[in-house]
């Protein structure tokens, strides 16, 4: 037979800004979905799993430039004997894909449509440090009617998932604001929709979180120096004209009622800044009523994110809580969720406008709090290690273990080469083993096993000896019938 | 402004092949996993999740054809200046994906690692009935052990987890061959490794599940007259050559012990066939310590599906029970899981043989077998509807759902045009609500509610008034305060 030609070994690495996730982060992550989506079905939301490959169109892109047909998103051409198969691409959010499922679907679904979904969204951006091209998103949304009622029950889930995940009540906090009191602001100050100076006004704000009142301020007017010493031109609004953005942004009051008040003051006589304030005012009555109150879900005019992209209003949760950023300096942990009301989401489709409102939130920055809180342990106890003393005694082994399994306990045998036995005890402690179970031919005769609680114990030597190990106080001798009882006891001692 | 020019609308459906999930679709196959996953966790395997996009040459396919790059999966070129960029593609199955990571990361894990995995997968291959290009898989495997003992759990795991899931022993059967066997079977026949004859053999017993013996003797020797009349070439043995494999796909036996002695038989002097009886033996010694009898896991040599494919041990799950097919004939359900044991998974990265076994469960007919035998119900009961009498009052009605989830009942407030109130019964048809609960003015003045039983009740006529609704039996009248209670008693009354 011809030799076939060697082709050179493939590099075994994931694509740049792909990464694996292995044993604790996955199940983490995937108990923490679980729990979300528990309160999210409470609230009578539905699970919507829609597919990770869209049409280019369906997704909202046009088709893609030949020469960088990947542009954000990861894009390819269906094959087709002409050329002219269908573009393809990985979803890059949730939210374009349930526009296009409720456009679908929309004469077999509820109206209104409440759906919770969960999965990787894919981004074909530059990868950088904590920043990968998969991510999780999980979303809450409420499709199909334009009641402040919807949004109250999103920012009560939302407070909800929250504490049920671990965050206690104190620990974050549920900020509501509204669009339309910006734009009654912007209306008093006599920008009207098109008027260029509304998106630099616009973009403006979103640097709130970043410069804070003084630095919106300058930047409003005559233009600001920046920490690095270059200067930013100001949009150029007399003091007076930037006025009521400054007072629209701070002017969160002692109380619901006092802040709604401010806000009244800010919009003037604009009629969409006062259905604003109404809206919110609405959130509060139903959140009130609900038992929600500002130690939980709070009005907050100074929550800027995502107002330029939504339509009414704007939610954000934050944790509380002061965290050490990687230079050692205290910090507030920051947002986890955002979300707000938007009325176009189906109307590329359809060309109804359809109201919806809802919330993201990011699940693995709501792990990591958790982590940094030491709420959950970043690795989990290992299963317990049944030792291979004798491997023409595998059978009793696996008996060992199945008895432990039965009784609900981790448990598995050493499969690797039981030759060396400080290679299973080195394992055991990769395995972050609670517990190693040895039988020997003599323990076998006198009809007992030994029990090394790990926990207990010391670090376990590299090379050390059976015999040197044997010495060691956390090292029990019973009854073999004893097994589970005792693994279980010392399990429990664990805790 | 200038008008901007109108884009034609888009298409609001999936690419070919590709679908939607919804609610209980999706829940029911998450609750699946779970349970799966609880199953493997506690027989010490670690979860692994891999990104979706692996490099084209990690998963194994050379670079792609300039014309038919998709051929078999979904793959595209990452953008680069000189248009050098790496090839990408969509995993299409969960075992290339762990072989790079098993040789990607092999110094960090433990050795043997086991590892499950659970996620969708993509194929770019022509969809029909039933067979999309997205579904989800749901594999366990051991890597980096020769050990019998690693397929011999992997059995009893499968076991396991067939019965955690709901299907009860006697209506599944996991069944053991050897490929080893087979090649034992093939030297003893004179056909040794290279013999271009063997392929034919092993393409031939690929279709015993569907000819039989009789067929597969035809097959093998002077050709076939098949269904539609056609004539199937032979494989052009003598009755002679062909008797050990018809020997080795017949020798199931009484018992263990007497199937182990006719393969033995039937691999005559072979070394490489008396290997894999014995390995055959080990796993049936192992099973049987572990308490598994042939009533859940048995060695049957008919099970030829993927000894093409794999190089020892073979298993396959089967579900005992008859279903019938869509033209009304009973039928086995058939196979749920197969798996079996491969030696080149990491040799194609590292150069290096790493023994591996593994399993792959077919979560989706694990579904639909479960919804077949009425084990899990294909809609569950919706949420209690809350309905809106008076829109002014919808902080009441918030408050009421907020205690009812607050119990832990799934409760939503209707939030639609509640002018018309047949459109609110509609949507708790709709919802599949199993409770409405109304308080018009005149309940709220009388501080009482009212509760409809809605699965007790008759269907709701889609235009039935509101009096005429109300004088249904199955509607009682309570005192708001005793809402909860009243909802939890008939909730349960409804089990």
């Amino acid at each position: 037979m011809a030799k076939v030609k060697k082709q050179p070994r493939p590099k075994a690495i994931t694509p740049k800004g792909f990464r694996d996730y292995f044993g604790e982060e996955v199940s983490q992550r995937s108990e923490m979905l679980q729990a979300i989506a528990g309160v999210y079905h409470r609230y009578g939301f539905d699970a919507l799993e829609s597919s990770a490959v869209e049409t280019v169109e369906a997704l909202g892109k046009f088709l893609p430039d030949v020469d960088r047909p990947n542009e954000g998103v990861f894009a390819w051409q269906e094959y087709d004997e002409g050329g002219n198969g269908d573009w393809m691409a990985l979803r890059y959010d949730l939210t374009a894909p349930l526009a296009r499922v409720y456009a679908q679907h929309r004469n077999d679904l509820p109206t209104p449509y409440r759906r919770y979904a969960m999965g990787p969204v894919w981004r074909n951006e530059k990868p950088g440090p904590g920043r990968y091209r998969q991510f999780y998103q999980c979303d809450a949304d409420t499709v199909g009617t334009a009641s402040m009622a919807a949004d109250a029950e999103i920012c009560a889930m939302l407070s909800d998932t929250l504490e049920t995940v671990g965050i206690p009540r104190g620990d974050y906090l549920v900020r509501v604001n509204n669009r339309k009191v910006l734009n009654g602001v912007l209306e008093a100050m006599g920008l009207e929709a098109g008027d260029a100076k509304r998106d630099d006004v616009l973009r403006t704000i979103d640097k709130f979180d970043k410069v804070g009142e003084a630095g919106v301020r300058e930047l409003l007017t005559k233009g600001r120096l920046d920490a690095s010493g270059a200067f930013i031109d100001g949009v150029g609004l007399s003091d007076d004209q930037a006025a009521p953005v400054l007072a629209f942004l701070t002017s969160k009051g002692a109380d619901a009622a006092k802040t709604l008040a401010n806000l009244s003051e800010a919009v003037g006589s604009s009629s969409i800044g006062a259905e604003g304030v109404g809206e919110l005012e609405q959130i509060g009555d139903l959140l009130a009523a609900g038992g929600y109150g500002a130690d939980r879900i709070d009005i907050d005019p100074s929550v800027v994110r995502g107002l330029g992209y939504y339509t009414g209003p704007v939610y954000e949760a934050e944790l509380t809580f002061e965290i050490l950023d990687e230079k050692g300096r205290k910090r507030q942990f920051g947002s986890v969720s955002g979300g707000g009301r938007y009325d176009d989401l189906v109307k590329r489709f359809t060309g109804q406008e359809v109201p919806a409102t809802g919330v993201s939130i990011g699940v693995d920055r709501l792990l990591a709090a958790l982590r940094e809180k030491g709420r959950i342990k970043a690795e989990a106890t290992g299963p317990v290690v049944v030792t291979v003393m004798d491997k023409a005694r595998m059978a009793d082994y696996q008996a060992m273990v199945a008895e432990l399994r039965n009784a609900g306990i981790r448990a598995e045998v050493y499969l690797g080469n039981p030759k060396n036995f400080g290679n299973q005890l080195k394992y055991a402690d990769k395995r972050n083993s609670p517990i190693a179970v040895i039988e020997g031919g003599e323990e076998k005769d006198r009809g007992v096993v030994q029990i090394k609680d790990l926990i207990l114990g010391a670090q376990i030597a590299e090379n050390a000896t059976l015999e040197e190990w044997k010495e060691r106080p956390s090292q029990f001798e019973m009854p073999r019938g004893d097994l589970v009882a005792k693994v279980r006891e010392i399990l429990a001692g664990q805790g």
